[in-house]
C-alpha cells in the first residue's frame, strides 16, 4: 500500500489552474511517481478517444484517427525534491509550488488537450507523461519507452512542454557528468604530516572550476551559454583521519555543436595532470535548434513566437537522436526550475493551452474540432 | 542476549601475549564494549585483593591497603571499527589485530598487573578499564566516572597505557573541531550564472588549509607539532543544481600551552572573512607535559625512558583537568593506531609489564611483593 493512500482522481474537465494545483499537490519526486502515474492513467483511460499504454510509471495516450501525420506532446511527471514548497499556493496571477514551473503546469496543459481535443483535424496526437526526467539518464521514462516500445514514439514532430516562458525554445545543450577524484594518503590527524590530505589537494580543482570562464556558442542565431559546475564534493573517513580521497562531481553543459566526444575532451583537457582522475560518468549530447526543418518552422510560425536557445538539457535531444524533430514550448520561466520559489503564471498556462488547442484542433482548412 | 554469546572467560594468569589475543578477539568497537567489560569485570571480581566497581561499561578495581599514596593505571576497552583485521594473528615477534596497538596490549598489561601485584608495597593501585574513548568526548567512560563517582579517580599519579612505544609520552595536544560553512546560491546548472557555487568558493578555504604551515611549540624541551586538517567536505544538492552550501569539517591539534579559547581564536583568525562561517563544535584542551612534577619525574626516572611529546589527544588531559598528574606509557607504536595494519611488538608487551610490575611491586625499600 502506498502510505499516501490511493491515487487522487484528476478532473480533466477542470480549469487548467485547478488541474495544475491537483498535480502539484500529488508529490512525485523522481522514483516516487507511481501514485501520480496511476492518477494520470486512470483519468486518460476514461477518455474513449484515446488508446492508453502504461510503461513503468509512464503513460502514453494516442488518438488513432488514421491521419497521415502525428504530433507528440510530452511532459515528465517527476519533480526534484521538495524544498518547503508544498502544498500549492495561488497568489493572484501566480501559482506557486513544487513542480508548478518544472513542469506540472505543462503536464496540466497537455492533459487538458488530451481531454478536450478528441478529434484533431489534421494530425493524430500522442501524449506521453513520463517518469524520472530529473535523474540519471538511464532511469528516464522516455528512454525506457524508446527501448521497450519504440513504435509509441513515432511522430513527425515532438513538442516538449518544458518551461520556456510560453515561447519556443529550440534545441538544447548537452550534459556531461564527470567525477574528478583527488587522491592522498591516510594518516591520523595528530600526525598529519605522515599522510597527504586529499581534501586539501582538491582545493586547486575547485579553484580552477571557480576561475573557469564558460564559452558562448552561436548556432542558427541563437546563443548557447555553456557551464561547468561542481555539483557535489565528498571527502571524509573519520573525524581524526586525514582523508585519502576527495571526489568532485562536475556537471558540464555544452553547446549542441559539440559532440559527446568533443565535450569529454574539453573537460578532460581542463584537468590534464596525473594527480587528478577524471571519470566521465555520463554524456548526453544536446540537440541542434534545427530551425530550418519544415515541421519545426511551421509550428514556430503558428505559435507566433521568436525562438530562443534552450540552455538546459531536455528530452528534445532524445527525440533528435530518434530522428524526431522537437522543440520546447511550455508555461513557466525556465530560470525558476529547481528553485524553492518556483511558480507558473496563470496567464501562461492559459496561453499555452489556447494556442496549442487552436493548432491541434484546427484542420488544414482551419475548422475547429475541439470540444471547447 | 548478546548475539555473540556470553562474555568469554579471561585467564589473567595467562601470558600477556595470550591475554592480548583474547582481548583482541573479543570485539569491542565503541558503544559495543558490554561483552568485553563483562569479561573484565568477571575476571577482576575473582581476585580477592581488589574492590571492583562497574560504571556503565567501565570497570574500576582498587587495592585498599591503606597506603598514603595511590597510583592509577588506565586503559580504554574500545577500538575503532574493524578494517579486516580480526581475528588476531601472531607473526613472529609481532601481534596483529584490531586494537592490538590501540590499546588492548596496554589493557592486557594492566590486567596482568592487577592479577599479579596483590600487595603493592608503597602505593595503592586503582585500575580503570573504560568505554568509549574513540568517540565523542561526552560518551567517554572516564568522563562518566568523573561525573558519577569522582572519588574513584583520586590518585597522586595516573599512568595511561596508551601506545607510546614502551616509552613515556608526556602531556598531550588539544583537539579542536570546527565546521567551516561556505554559502552560495542555488541555481540550475544550465543557468549557473544565476547562482553562486558554494563548492567553488570552498576551493579557497581548502587551498588555505593546504598552504597553512602548522606551528611547532616546545614545552619542557618537548616539541609539540600542531596540525590543521580538513577531515570532511560535504556539498551537493542534486546532480543539476549549483550547490548553495559547502561544509568543511576541520580537525585541529594544538599544543598544550594554548588554552581552548586561544585555540578557537587561532582557527577563527585563519578565516576572518564574513564569507565563511566558522562554528567550533568541540574543543578539548591538551595537557602540559608537567615533567617538573615530582610524581611524574619519579616514575620517568624509574622507567628509565626519555620522555617524548604525545601528539595525539589522550585522557591524560582529562586527568590533568582533574588535578591528577598523568603520562602515557604503553606498548605499541602510536603511529599504527587506527590503521588496518596495527600490531604490537611482543617484546614491548613484556617490557611494559616487567617494568611496571617492578615499580609497583617494589616497596620503598626495593623489596618485591609481586606474585611472580
Amino acid at each position: 500500500m502506498d502510505p499516501l493512500g490511493p491515487a487522487p482522481e484528476l478532473d480533466l474537465t477542470a480549469d487548467v489552474v485547478a488541474l495544475t494545483r491537483a498535480l502539484v499537490d500529488t508529490p512525485s519526486e523522481s522514483g516516487e511517481e507511481a501514485r501520480l502515474a496511476d492518477a494520470v492513467e486512470s483519468a486518460l483511460r476514461a477518455l474513449p478517444h484515446l488508446t492508453v499504454t502504461r510503461v513503468g510509471h509512464s503513460v502514453v495516450a494516442r488518438t488513432e484517427l488514421g491521419h497521415p501525420e502525428r504530433v507528440l506532446v510530452a511532459g515528465h511527471l517527476d519533480t526534484v525534491p521538495a524544498a518547503g514548497n508544498l502544498p500549492s499556493r495561488l497568489d493572484g496571477a501566480l501559482l506557486h509550488g513544487l513542480g508548478a514551473c518544472d513542469m506540472k503546469g505543462g503536464v496540466a496543459v497537455a492533459l487538458r488537450l488530451a481531454a478536450t481535443v478528441p478529434e484533431p483535424a489534421a494530425r493524430d496526437i500522442t501524449y506521453v507523461f513520463y517518469e524520472c526526467e530529473e535523474v540519471e539518464g538511464d532511469r528516464n521514462g522516455l528512454g525506457r519507452i524508446a527501448a521497450e516500445r519504440p513504435e509509441l514514439l513515432t511522430a513527425g514532430l515532438a513538442i516538449l512542454m518544458e518551461p520556456s516562458d510560453a515561447g519556443v525554445e529550440a534545441g538544447c545543450q548537452g550534459v556531461l557528468t564527470a567525477d574528478i577524484t583527488v587522491r592522498g594518503e591516510r594518516a591520523h590527524t595528530a600526525r598529519a604530516w605522515r599522510g597527504v590530505n586529499a581534501a586539501h589537494r582538491a582545493g586547486a580543482v575547485l579553484q580552477r572550476l571557480a576561475d573557469h570562464v564558460p564559452e558562448r556558442v552561436v548556432i542558427d542565431g541563437l546563443e548557447y551559454r555553456e557551464g561547468l559546475n561542481a555539483v557535489a564534493v565528498r571527502a571524509g573517513v573519520a573525524g581524526n583521519v586525514v582523508p585519502d580521497e576527495c571526489v568532485i562531481t562536475v556537471n558540464a553543459r555544452f553547446a549542441p555543436s559539440r559532440s559527446a566526444a568533443e565535450a569529454q575532451a574539453y573537460v578532460r583537457g581542463l584537468f590534464p595532470e596525473d594527480a587528478y582522475e577524471v571519470e566521465v560518468t555520463e554524456t548526453v549530447p544536446g540537440a541542434l535548434p534545427g530551425l530550418g526543418q519544415e515541421a519545426v518552422a511551421s509550428l514556430v510560425g503558428v505559435l507566433g513566437a521568436t525562438p530562443r536557445p534552450k540552455l538546459g538539457w531536455t528530452d528534445v535531444a532524445r527525440f533528435a537522436s530518434l530522428g524526431v524533430p522537437a522543440l520546447n514550448y511550455g508555461p513557466g520561466d525556465p530560470v525558476l526550475a529547481h528553485t524553492a520559489g518556483e511558480y507558473v503564471p496563470v496567464a501562461q498556462l492559459r496561453e499555452c493551452e489556447t494556442r496549442l488547442r487552436a493548432w491541434l484542433g484546427a484542420g488544414r482548412d482551419g475548422s475547429d474540432r475541439t470540444s471547447e
